[in-house]
């Protein structure tokens, strides 16, 4: 007998149709004889409708209220989860945030969680409930509501599993596993059966949305074993995080895709005072700045990266410390695909097969970041999709070539 | 400077212009100087909503798991009605039933409060926030969420008020006062300036839904005096209710309706077979048996009035228990009409009157009760109105009566 905890996503639980599915797996595995820990998170796209909502009444509203609104979309998820469950005529009990410990600091709409009292699910537990925790969400020192930021439910599904000391963390997901690349947009991915903690954290920091990437850090950081699975299908082996010595040095471990960036080019400004008089000026902008032009650019500009959501802050704070707004330029839809080897002495090597396939056909590589752990390229988003199956075929489908 | 409580209902929550309406009353009142502590239910069918999603999955689902689902209603109402109050520059913070302090019993559904710890309510007043407390709910010694009830957040108000002392409970709803009747169906119904708790209790008890019973038991036992107002006029004055000694005995309170009801014979069974056999197995259903046939009726049959919800469960343990089935008939769409008298020594004279002008308009009274609180009578619903109306011209609009 194991104690396993079992985590699915707003997909997973958007309608009664896939709550009486979740509640199927969740009871097949109570059966086997383990004691269960299901996490779930708001259903469907409930977080964006209660935010649309907020901000139609005030744009500006307090995060601490925001915190008691978004707190909501789980707390009814695990109700309904427990109806389900109750419904195939098992015991099941549903604890919010702050009925099942989680204790978090005070920083509203991205709190980090500090500590989880366990008593009250290991009670629960131990009548041979099943318990169904509410994702994302605790309360700090005050007993105010707090909420874990985007994609918290799989922090919450980690930092249970290591309070329990859980036996395993199935993360359910829309895929059934974690593959070289996106498999909806490159057919050929193949799915990794064991990855590490390291290299599934770099994936998801470079774009890979299959993981949260707090959740991989306390993973690491407890020993906590997740095993990513589709939350549809019954194929039951997915994708298993954990930690892998000795991981050889030319291991490419896969390729991630971020969107919706944009370049932005300032003339008439060379690297030494952008770094010293502009760069400290967008500290709370997340640039990509080891990304470099490729080919012939003028020494007297400085060209970096941000996401498209950033580009009103930003273009706000150049004008109003450059000497003339005519030095701004920008491009948007650019689209960042990453090559992951985490300890990559061949990294460039890996950057010379891409830019020539990518060369073959045709497909300007317009900036490029070779550093010890990945190599980056910065592509118009209209060729991303075709450039990424290029990659993917020339790095995982050819053998023997690096 | 006072301290007072203001309570508003679903429809005056139901959307955005109705909170900022409500934000508009509580922050005039803050503005005077006052400390405000506003209770408020869940926004407009939202709880009817979350039923009925409930009873979609599960129609037997645990009443535990059905309050921690309703909960969210007045959860998502405190939030929303704090960042309208924020708009307008005041500052505000949201507790839920538990934050708030409000203790309950463990009967999920329909608990009862047993105490609030106010300490969280006064640290927040003392911050001069405005307090906004989710109506309806509390946790019990267990910390699981529980519900009042129908009509629980007019509870929770004046449990609130009585136990952090405040000056006035303000419940506004959607009629501007308590009337002589439901100035919907009597357009002469007169607004009551002044009632005591006893009236009200009873006004409520026979049909008026302008407050809920057990928040008026709470108001009495601890002294808190009730304004109802309309949520919506600006009109400043409604209806007092508080402890009004010597009410005069020929004193008729108003006159309330119920409407939904079924009247049940059973023929071949005497009152006093029914009333050692049968009445004990119906325990558990309502029965308005005060009520008895008005004219000529078998001496062998029994007629008792329940609500229409009860009607399935009536009849299953009456074919049960009772030789035949076919002694069996019922009528639906029965009205009650009940006119308040507490100290009804001359109900038997406001019988008779009310029988004499229901005559001339050739309506049938079926049933009736007098006891030395009211008089009812039972017609069928298509009447109801019209009856009320002649009631109320002949109690209310016609001098020296009685």
């Amino acid at each position: 007998m194991s104690l396993i905890v079992q985590k699915f996503g707003g997909t997973s639980v958007a309608d009664n149709h896939h709550l009486f599915n979740v509640a199927k797996k969740v009871t097949d595995l109570h059966s086997k004889g383990h004691d269960v820990i299901v996490v779930v998170s708001a259903q469907g796209d409930t977080t964006d409708k209660l935010i649309k909502t907020a901000r139609s009444i005030n744009p500006n509203a307090s995060k601490r209220e925001m915190d008691v609104l978004l707190s909501t979309g789980e707390q009814i998820s695990i109700s309904l989860l427990c109806m389900a469950i109750e419904k195939f005529g098992f015991k099941a009990v549903s604890l919010t945030g702050w009925q099942a410990g989680f204790l978090t600091d005070s920083c509203h709409y991205s709190a980090k969680i500090s500590k989880i009292n366990t008593e009250r699910i290991k009670k629960e537990l131990a009548k041979k409930n099943i318990v169904v925790i509410a994702g994302f969400q605790g309360i700090d020192e005050n007993e105010d509501i707090t909420t874990l930021g985007r994609g918290g439910s799989d922090t919450s599904a980690v930092a249970v599993a290591a309070a329990v000391k859980a036996d395993m963390c199935k993360i359910y997901t829309d895929v059934d596993g974690v593959y070289t690349a996106d498999p909806r947009i490159v057919p050929a991915a193949k799915k990794i059966s064991t990855i590490s903690y390291d290299e599934m954290f770099a994936l998801s920091n470079y774009g890979a949305q299959v993981l949260n990437e707090r959740s991989i850090e306390a993973a690491k950081k407890y020993g906590v074993e997740i095993e990513v699975l589709s939350s549809t299908s019954n194929n039951s082996s997915g994708t298993l995080v954990k930690d892998i010595p000795n991981l050889p040095s030319n291991h490419i471990s896969g390729i991630s895709l971020k969107n919706n960036l944009v370049k932005v080019l300032i003339s008439d400004i060379n690297q030494k005072t952008f770094s010293e008089n502009i760069a400290p000026l967008l500290k709370n902008i997340k640039i990509e700045n080891s990304l470099k032009p490729v080919g012939k650019t003028s020494s007297g500009s400085t060209t970096f990266v941000i996401k498209e959501e950033d580009l009103p802050q930003t273009i706000e704070i150049l004008k109003n410390h450059l000497k003339d707004e005519n030095q701004i330029f920008y491009e948007k839809n650019k689209s960042e695909i990453s090559i992951i080897n985490l300890f990559g002495s061949y990294n460039i090597n890996t950057a010379s097969i891409v830019f020539q396939a990518l060369s073959e056909s045709e497909i300007e590589t317009e900036m490029v970041a070779c550093t010890n752990n990945r190599v980056s390229i910065i592509v118009p988003s209209s060729y991303a999709h075709k450039s990424l199956n290029i990659i993917h075929s020339k790095l995982f489908e050819e053998d023997n070539l690096i």
